[in-house]
């Protein structure tokens, strides 16, 4: 829980402080006590299951202090736990974070901690997902470990290894718009190292933003498990090619990906839309009978391909195109360092 | 959850199945899915609540690479959530532990990583908790973040803020010795910089056993939430005079503690009893009336003092002793670096 112990700084109580006045008006009808005791109490409903993730983001492979801006990191960091309730088809319930921080984070640099919480929290509102407690430490490194707890019906929960052969298979969004913005902050850092000032024009936030604000798709995740319209699915958070190696491994099959189909972003380049990791889009599967729309809760939904057997010596994915069709290894998580 | 992103290093996906093997012994009926998935799902029993932990432990703070050995640090990482069950009254459902590793804990000293779960699931086997997921990434430090689930009949938690002026105040075991344990640890680190090598004698390994393999008051916490013979508790992670001055917080009252009734550590002082952390032991009230026994599950309690009304301008923690009273300011949590 978010306690004074580990920060052994003047004001650490204070900062305790902030964080709970800022966090006390999120409360939920699920969130029954938050931060200030030695945990947090939940009250789920009667017949609910609980769906829980943690996810670690450590400076200098997950974010950069010098590119990140302070929103975007706790924006990130949350975004990915709440992608993975939404694989799961569940409902936020409740989010924790443990955050280890160097000194000046906190203290010279108090607008640091506060802009975190403040790119979490705006997202947290979003989703209605109340922030429950936590834990805060000083660390030579900033670390942030951020758990989901959401809720889904009983045996309503979307796994990985439902996947049968003959299912279709879907994605939300489109594909490589993260890789393609994380590329473009390498850029503009090579412009700043020369001294030149790239402008911030729409085009480039727009460039930008599926890396520094992606949107998790909880309503689409909820829509397919409420209509138990998906036999298995997986959030695209290392790539497309090593997310599908983890749900063909999982249920057992193989899958074919036809590339003329792929909806990639439009500053992607292909490699970055089968192996950039970070969309955060869901990749699903749904027998060819199910009527699965061209959009859910205003996402665009894209069949990509198919499921089919798993047969020995011949390789888990492959990708099929107008010249041929070649194995589609797992190379994804490009990460920046 | 526990996935093969992040560690960049052959053998990652084998590390994976390892622990995933390791771990798959040990289901519980309240844990419908655990590592492998997007999230793991808990189905706890209709009229339970949750409670939820999170803590974060960093190496150089909270353990030291060269003082502990790796089955002393996942023991005592999760040791430090059960602890918070405990204090809320709350029975383990399942763990969770995100960890970030230098590369040469996962591969050249691939022992270490064992050893912390070897460390890790022995305690949880013995609470019967099963670790459900997590992450794993590399990171220049070694850092464990654990989350625990656990559940309490609905109303039935207990809390910080109910202690009420008049109540009696109570802890388990004995105060200071994980403090002097750590002091000791220094010593031993000592005497080997000057190549003198300690014994290793039982009397020695007894004074280290509080501060290496602290045992979290589960089954004590279980007691008193089940009889509500407690109105307020808060577990000794801190110290006494930081965690009691926090639960003086919490209740809105002022407390008097008996120096001559705390039941010091053999091993340790009286400022080690007053201001040591770690020691994991239960702080509760509970009002005269209440008979509290001698022992609870062979865990002696003992009476250290009172709650009292809270007055402006007066200490909101007073140390009576023989030689008359002073204030007990918070000085918790002496750490090692």
């Amino acid at each position: 829980m978010v306690k004074p112990r580990p920060i052994r700084v003047s004001g650490e109580l204070e900062l305790i402080e902030r964080i709970r006045r800022r966090v006390s008006g999120s409360a939920s009808a699920g969130l029954r006590l938050g931060i200030g005791d030695d945990c947090a109490l939940l009250r789920p409903r009667p017949g609910d299951e609980l769906a829980i993730t943690t996810d670690l983001s450590i400076a200098g492979r997950h974010f950069r202090l010098d590119w990140h801006p302070a929103e975007t990191v706790g924006h990130r960091a949350l975004a990915r736990g709440l992608s993975d309730l939404a694989a799961m088809g569940a409902r936020p319930l409740a989010a924790f974070v443990s955050l280890g921080l160097p000194k000046e984070l906190t203290t010279a640099r108090i607008a640091w901690i506060d802009g975190f919480y403040e790119g979490l929290l705006a997202l947290a509102q979003e989703f209605k997902c109340p922030l429950a407690g936590g834990d805060l430490s000083e660390s030579p490194l900033a670390i942030a470990d951020i758990v989901l707890v959401g809720t889904v019906k009983r045996g309503r929960a979307l796994l990985r290894s439902g996947a049968k052969p003959g299912d279709l298979l879907y994605v939300t969004g489109t594909l490589g718009g993260a890789a393609a913005g994380l590329a473009r902050l390498g850029t503009l850092e090579k412009q700043a190292r020369n001294s030149r000032s790239a402008r911030i024009t729409p085009r480039l936030m727009e460039e930008l933003a599926p890396h520094l604000s992606p949107q998790p798709r909880i309503a689409q995740g909820l829509w397919l498990a409420g209509r138990r319209a998906a036999t298995a699915a997986i959030d695209l958070s290392d790539g497309l090619s090593t997310d599908l190696a983890h749900l063909c491994v999982e249920s057992g099959v193989a899958a074919e990906v036809d590339e003329a189909a792929l909806p990639i972003h439009a500053a992607a380049t292909l490699d970055q839309a089968l192996h950039g990791g970070e969309d955060y889009e869901l990749l699903f599967t749904a027998p060819p009978k199910t009527r699965v729309p061209r959009a859910i809760a205003g996402v665009p939904v894209t069949r990509i391909g198919q499921i089919v057997r798993r047969r020995a010596g011949r390789p888990q994915v492959v990708l099929i195109s107008p010249d041929g069709s070649r194995p589609l290894e797992p190379r994804g998580w490009q990460h920046f360092c």
